[in-house]
């Protein structure tokens, strides 16, 4: 049998691998259209942050090691253009001599993964613009400041890229002016926290437009500069970083069933609609453990998961995947903003009757010395009383403790059982009822 | 209705409040035996650590508060010696007057907390030795401490307090020597994560002499001579902390029904064996969330649990409680120590047939700077496939990572299933596969 695999990154690779391990005498195809495999695309924007540091630190397992270690037949600068499923066969354009390749297939895995989405803003051609998506982003971005004299970044939109570009390069001493049409920093995110990420961001001397239109980017000799809806802004260096959407387009072309935001529909095992067809990563959607309805959700953990599984299933290891309980965490200056489950409007989207609570409590005990403040805002289901999601952030330990919510969302604990958990506790790391549980507390009488 | 609260301290406290809180005209008297009430006990070693600081910075809520803002009827100095359970009374003596007393209690509760167990040495008795329990204990160490010239302790014991008391001597540049009689120096801990916390230990030059039994402690003009088994310790100070035992000897003297460890026996509702009194905090036992059985941790989050949940079930909430997993965090130096649920042994005590796996990984992720180890011991039970417990430590990401697998616990989760949970990622806060994952993962082929 022979697995070919489209895209080689998280979910490629780590499907790659998996069957070389179940299988050691497989075939296995992997067809990437850039030229680079496996590695670490959330860290991009730390390693931006300091120039001695080259991109490639980031490749968790270079090429030849897939090809040697591991005999995977990886095509680098291949891009698929086609999946014909009638004739089990995908086509597509290599690069470097343009030529057309023909490759059938026993089982294909689609884990093209998810592009920048690029605002429809006349000028976004220019040079000195650049998303971040991929390692040759990462490349060109960092080639691009050495090269030129970047006092000024002016970043478009407010996710965790954005975020996260943002402490990039005020590390560089970049001044940085962030602009966005919707009025809402992060829209998830319940007020009272995002009000704090708000003024983390002005601390460190981040300007914010928040529901400003771009109208038109223009290159003058000076730099760039952004028309927007009630303000002109000049700069060195402009960063789309307006969210992805899943590179479904083959896949969709080829008449496979689409899931939400135009993502790939897979079952639990990650099966496409064709039985020999599967697909995994941010290309792929997946099931919410609380609603058990489909979601798009493009993290870095579930590719790697997703990816893995579907070579399990393609190997008949019949996994079948509990999906996710979307947790995610960024890390924006000296705060840690960590969120799992659903927001508010999340929430009613997936059916429930939501009810949230705000609360900040301490990182340390009662009078231990270093202690910040935690904020959190938790949500339950007004008609069940089940435990629907928490976001928070800190200084200090947020990162890690969303993950107890996390676990608890797999199990659709209600918030009153989940408030019975017990928890760690010691002075330098919390107080004796962790913030958690003091919003699973509030949460509960309000149920 | 008239309650009774025998002892002042986190159950007490924390019950005459949750009482007061509920029916707004309750008579509630408590007796505390000390003159100290609601205090952190737990930040004892770093008020020690620090000469700058009054040990009544501890206190979270002066007797004062109780009894003015909360209408407590709170005496101090009361010593109940007898339950006359026949009669509905207790019996004391009040230490200023040294009078006797008797009162009359429509709902008992009993929440006297522990008491340190004094290792049978002869000399144990000498001036410059103390323990460690309440808040007068601390009161008498600091003086102690500010008073002598203390340039070397010995600690009898490794347990939770002594290792804090450890970094609390060093901290004061007081060299420490710890002794014990058993040869292992966290028992409950697997080998690979105990070998590093005695690294840690030495490295801090702390002195280790697991193994040896202490034969008499002697005062000289110099200071105290321990005489061990094999090696002669002296010093200015000794700290005994071999462990706690429960203060249940008027509660089984008036006839109720033991737990384990000789603590008081306690339904899920904080009921002892007579439907008037009630027992919580570190004097009564509990079931453990994953046997089911009963077993006697005194933990501060607990104490507080159990006391609030004994007047809400007095006052006829009816809260039935979940139990504990036993979930615990400590800081020696700069590791993180954290562990929830059953060890090895305690697993194969509870009946079941553990399978442990010790893995390591990083606390950031791939090539993200000042990434430190982070070990993990896991185990999962052979015949049914359920979590049984964790431990972990490292220099960072611990302490609140191991509730995700306390909350795994609570729902009786397979190994395989807390695999899938979908557990936050961002480069600064782990890698991609959390370690606790990486440690399911082994545990479940090994299952």
């Amino acid at each position: 049998m022979n697995l070919v695999i489209i895209g080689g990154d998280a979910a490629g690779m780590s499907a790659a691998s998996r069957a070389r391990r179940i299988d050691p005498e497989a075939e296995i195809i992997v067809l990437e259209k850039t030229s680079d495999v496996s590695y670490s695309a959330c860290g991009m924007p730390y390693n931006i942050a300091d120039p001695n540091k080259e991109i490639d630190e980031l490749v968790v397992r270079p090429a030849k090691v897939f090809r040697e270690k591991f005999s995977i037949d990886l095509r680098l600068g291949h891009t698929v253009t086609r999946i014909d499923r009638e004739n089990n066969t995908v086509i597509g354009i290599e690069e470097q001599e343009k030529q057309e390749f023909k490759i059938n297939y026993d089982k294909l895995l689609i884990a093209t993964g998810a592009s920048p989405i690029y605002p429809d803003i006349p000028g976004l051609d220019k040079e000195g613009i650049s998303s971040l998506k991929n390692l040759q982003d990462g490349r060109q971005i960092k080639n691009y400041l050495s090269r030129n004299s970047v006092s000024k970044a002016v970043i478009i939109g407010m996710g965790y890229i954005a975020l996260e570009m943002a402490e990039a390069f005020r590390d560089l001493d970049i001044k940085v002016t962030m602009v966005k049409p919707r009025s809402q920093i992060l829209p998830w995110m319940s007020n009272q926290l995002s009000e704090t990420v708000k003024k983390e961001l002005q601390e460190n001397e981040v300007e914010l437009y928040p529901g400003q239109k771009i109208n038109k980017i223009e290159r003058h000799s000076q730099g760039l500069n952004l028309s927007c809806s009630e303000v002109e802004l000049s700069c060195d260096f402009v960063l789309p970083a307006t969210g992805v959407s899943p590179n479904s387009k083959i896949a969709l072309d080829a008449g496979l069933e689409a899931g939400p935001g135009n993502s790939i529909a897979v079952d639990r095992y990650m099966r496409t609609t064709d039985p020999n067809i599967y697909a995994a990563g941010d290309c792929a959607d997946a099931y919410h453990v609380l609603s058990g309805k489909k979601t798009w959700v493009p993290l870095a953990l579930w590719a790697n998961r997703g990816g893995r599984a579907a070579a399990d299933n393609i190997y008949g290891k019949n996994l079948r995947m509990q999906g996710i309980a979307s947790t995610s965490v960024f890390k924006v200056f000296n705060l840690e903003v960590a969120k799992t489950g659903f927001s508010y409007f999340e929430a009613i989207e997936h059916g429930f009757d939501p009810v949230e609570v705000n609360i900040s409590s301490r990182s340390r005990a009662h009078n231990h010395p270093g202690s910040k403040t935690i904020q959190v805002a938790m949500l339950g289901d007004r008609n069940t009383g089940l435990l629907l999601g928490a976001q928070m952030l800190g200084m200090e330990g947020c990162a890690h403790r969303i993950n107890a919510v996390a676990v608890a969302l797999h199990n659709n604990m209600l918030v009153e059982d989940f408030w019975q958990t017990d928890l760690s506790y010691a002075p330098p790391f919390g107080p004796v009822w962790d913030p958690l549980l003091t919003a699973a507390n509030q949460l509960s009488k309000q149920l």
